[in-house]
């Protein structure tokens, strides 16, 4: 990705700001609309933008040839519905989770004069994306699917955050709810379609193909970003933190992670309890015996295997596919995450 | 409305509720059908229902006729629709505002169990809407209309609630900026394109019409809204608690009323006094000073001058409006409301 693409990217974002803080479809005062502008600019565009950028990356070996700037414009206003969706996520799940931080800086919620206004300004960051999809792609013949595509993904994620909330609800902490199945649910709904399907999906529709022929590519996509979160709970235990710029937490925090998941799958009775006794709590010495039952059973190599056997599949079902141009979108993700230390 | 609609309609509750919990874009297993079952039950049809019921009842007077099977089932769907909008709205609400009962139970996120997962539910339910939209409309030549319609008077609604939680931002309590011009914004777009326009607009689309030829219709419906809303105000304090079925708290509660709008626009330097001083406070005694000063200030023969203008101004508005079916939509309307005591 160039960094003129980008800048240009970053430059679609005041457009769309702007449109949204005069949108006729409101009467705005200059309170809300300073609201409105402050509230964007802490929660849309901090993070790493790598699912917006995607979208127009995608398009662009969709398509071969050099992008016109009406495509690069459109493509980064979806790129950018993407990101509003994913701030609105993000708003939302800090309250749910009572988070600290995000991005480096407090939680929105957490600043005082926003306190529970965050769950309205969430709601907010997800209207604003049909507002911007009617006002810059109504004409288009793909219009009626991108707003079902987006629908349909919010749907996934909010169920796939259901079963989350579900299965780690506070105080039925019961470790032997989990298991490899709920897991991929969780991962699959939760994250992989609006992280890795959504931005290809923007492409595809975009570039004038009818989703419901690329069914295959969607199996990829989410198979991938099942992939990528196994990755993510690997590095939470085994990443180096001043690498991955966090310490991870999720032994302590009780998550249904792909390690905890293979440990009780590997485990013997004894090794069992000691999971039970000492998995989802807060004191470093129970952790450590996580750890340590973590090494016995050798998750390390068994996350290598994973990933390697992961690779392999991967690679072969995208070699499957007729179309080079979808191959080379879907390697380009591929070899992004590969192998990832963070 | 004949109570053989009323059983029909509970009826399509049913259905919508059964197909919702078998959507085959999630893989639902047992807790999570459930969790949705229960959740569903509790938060969607323990209101009053008018509004969705209004659907049925606005396409069956733009019909004139006897209404079909077909009919009955897609109006129903379309009303409940604006029910699930509204179960979305009122379980978000009662987490920002704290509340603690709703429709004589406690809120769903004071249930034990639930907690902040509410937050996850009411994203579910509004996330039904479109899931509901689809299955039953997506052939329809209105579907994309009517995604439309829903996101645009989502995205007021937000926009309503979000001046209304700015104005009364805590902390900042200043009577100083409340006035007719705000009540008026706060109103229109937080309760009356969702309770007033959407279940008539819902009705036009599914008849037929071009909604954007009836702006007039909108606008008196929007109008309608605001009158409601007034009136709302006015009953909190001169209701009768055993009608109204609740003690009003807006005097307590620092709420925009339009009581204390029009308070403040009538009372002279020393009155305006007694109100900064004593609006907002918890105790008896400020509250009991407040409304003395709304009945020095003949509140209650300001809100009759207003109920009696505004009336005949939606009467004028209405019969100025070509179509007779529409008419009769309208002033349909308008006798549910007018004078009402609860």
């Amino acid at each position: 990705m160039s960094t003129d693409i980008r800048s240009k990217f970053l430059q679609v974002y005041d457009t769309l700001k702007s449109e949204l803080i005069n949108d006729p479809a409101f009467e705005f005062d200059d309170d809300s609309r300073q609201w409105i502008e402050k509230m964007l600019d802490y929660n849309v565009p901090g993070g790493k933008l790598n699912r917006g950028l995607s979208v127009i990356d995608s398009y662009q070996l969709l398509k071969g040839g050099k992008l016109t700037d009406d495509e690069i414009f459109h493509a980064s206003a979806l790129g950018w519905c993407v990101e509003w969706l994913q701030a609105y996520f993000l708003v939302l799940d800090d309250i749910m989770d009572e988070s600290h931080t995000r991005r480096g800086q407090p939680c929105w919620f957490r600043l005082p004069k926003v306190g529970m206004i965050a769950a309205n300004d969430g709601i907010i960051l997800r209207n604003h994306v049909p507002r911007i999809l009617k006002k810059h792609f109504r004409g288009k013949p793909y219009y009626v699917d991108l707003v079902d595509l987006f629908n349909e993904v919010e749907f996934q994620t909010a169920s796939g955050q259901m079963i989350d909330l579900i299965t780690t609800l506070v105080g039925e902490k019961d470790l032997s709810k989990y298991s490899l199945s709920i897991h991929r649910r969780i991962v699959q709904y939760k994250t992989a379609y609006y992280s890795f399907y959504l931005p290809v999906a923007c492409a595809l529709l975009m570039f004038g193909e009818d989703l419901e022929k690329h069914v295959e590519v969607k199996n990829v996509l989410v198979e991938m970003g099942t992939y990528f979160q196994v990755q993510d709970d690997y590095l939470d235990c085994f990443g180096a933190p001043e690498v991955i710029g966090k310490i991870g937490t999720d032994i302590e925090d009780f998550k249904c992670s792909w390690l905890v998941v293979k440990a009780l799958e590997l485990a013997n009775e004894e090794q069992k309890k000691v999971l039970h006794e000492n998995y989802g709590k807060k004191d470093p010495s129970p952790v450590a015996k996580v750890k340590e039952l973590y090494n016995t059973l050798n998750l390390q190599g068994v996350f290598e295997d994973y990933e390697n056997t992961s690779y392999k599949k991967l690679i072969t079902s995208i070699e499957g596919h007729p179309s080079k141009a979808v191959q080379a979108v879907l390697k380009s993700f591929l070899g992004k995450i590969y192998r990832r230390q963070k």
